[in-house]
């Protein structure tokens, strides 16, 4: 079995366990962009990962939902946003660009610019990895859309370049009072259900190692990324992996705006069966 | 097996097609009021049967969902409904009676009150089937919540004892903008999945059936109910049967206010595997 793991540390409450071995997965570990691993999981390459919660719904069909396991905020997440020289009403046939390792918070923010701040900016796609910041600063823009471990590097950055920080989870709890989920784990319908089944035990019980790690795990993230630990945990508090009532009133609730503009199919949520 | 039945004309769309024979599902059926039908499966009497959606939240750990089948409204329900002598603002400490043969509405008519219309009223239980509504009239309260086919007639007999009738699926609406789901289909968890399947695909046949015979439906309800046929047909098109995205996004939101307020455990959904 084939298990997708994304480098950013917002996955270290759950991957971990697993990189330090506190926790052992019954699979093999591949490491992307969530956008990278969204395609090789659709193609068949892996057989379970984290996804963006998008490409689950434009996927349904062929996947399983694994309980319990999602990355959601339920208010600012710091790690997506749109850094803007203009404010966002003023982003009509603005350009913005848009992070070509995301997929669900290119989609949040469509909607966010369609339905809330009624504007629309031309948008154009670019890399927009740590390695690629200064790169993109050379790019004609007006905005750009950064997920991850480069917009918490972005937003150490100040202030300067880009004065306004639209953080996209507070954007959608101010919207719709509901938690945000970027990201669920689910598997190949065709995968075989007991190896499922361990991966996601195995993932459960290094969540809850994670959970109880948050310290290390902080340290651990400054060291990756050279973001302060105390921000790091910071930043991890904001965080939730659960998937319970009210992250499916937030996921579902996204996917019904997305369904209504033809963006993904309508359709059902379907998890894998547990004991 | 043993399938649940509502005898309430809302059910026609689903049941009428097995009612009338042209649809032939695997089980025998038992029929009774939503509370008497949540009661019985849980207490292992039935193995499938349309529930309240709140007792599938209370009991979620040993029922399974059957996929793209509710009963929902997305505005306007006509047949859930407060009956008040009063504006619903000068309702705080009067009394309130509720229907015993609902739970679901009950818990909205709570949640409404305690967080749209900030009031406290008195509730008290009473039976409100059709037969009861004479006897309904002697006992002394300022409002009374009554669903079904009884709320349909209540509401043909006019504004003179009632003047202020809230409609329970408008109200929600208003206040979420999503739709609210009343009802959905659940199987025991330990009922044979292959027997639970065939009775899902006869039920989803026989909704086909429904939702192109509407107009014969609408003549047998007004059989049944003396309501007129273009308001049991009125009715009908207010009704929606299925259980996708913008459906998710009105049970879930509604699961997690009552789980904020401890009413019912914090959870998740879990639909029956099919192909």
């Amino acid at each position: 079995m084939r298990l997708g793991r994304i480098g950013y540390i917002n996955c270290y409450p759950v991957y971990g366990a697993i990189d330090g071995g506190a926790v052992t997965a019954p699979a093999e570990l591949v490491t992307g962009t969530p956008a990278e691993l969204n395609d090789l999981l659709i193609a068949g390459e892996l057989d379970v990962s984290v996804i963006s919660a998008i490409e689950y719904a434009r996927h349904a069909r062929d996947l399983v939902l694994l309980p319990d396991l999602a990355i959601s905020c339920d208010g600012p997440v710091q790690s997506v946003a749109l850094f803007s020289k203009l404010p966002v009403a003023r982003l009509d046939q603005a350009t913005v660009l848009l992070t070509a390792s995301s997929r669900t918070s290119v989609a949040l923010l469509e909607l966010l610019c369609r339905e809330v701040w009624h504007v629309r900016p031309r948008f154009a796609q670019a890399r927009a990895e740590a390695s690629d910041l200064d790169a993109l600063a050379g790019l004609p823009h007006d905005g750009v859309l950064v997920i991850g471990d480069p917009a918490l590097l972005l937003a150490a950055r100040g202030t300067a370049t880009y004065p306004h920080r639209v953080d996209l989870g507070d954007a959608w709890k101010r919207w719709t009072g509901l938690p945000f989920v970027f990201a669920v784990w689910a598997a190949r319908r065709t995968a075989d259900p007991a190896a499922v089944r361990a991966i996601h035990e195995a993932l459960l019980a290094a969540r809850a190692w994670g959970l109880a790690h948050l310290d290390v795990l902080a340290e651990r993230a400054t060291r990756a990324t050279g973001v302060p630990s105390d921000e790091c945990r910071a930043y991890f508090a904001g965080l939730d992996y659960a998937l319970s009532y009210k992250h499916l009133a937030g996921l579902t609730d996204f996917f019904r705006r997305l369904a209504a503009q033809g963006i993904v199919p309508d359709g059902s949520l379907q998890f894998l069966q547990v004991a």
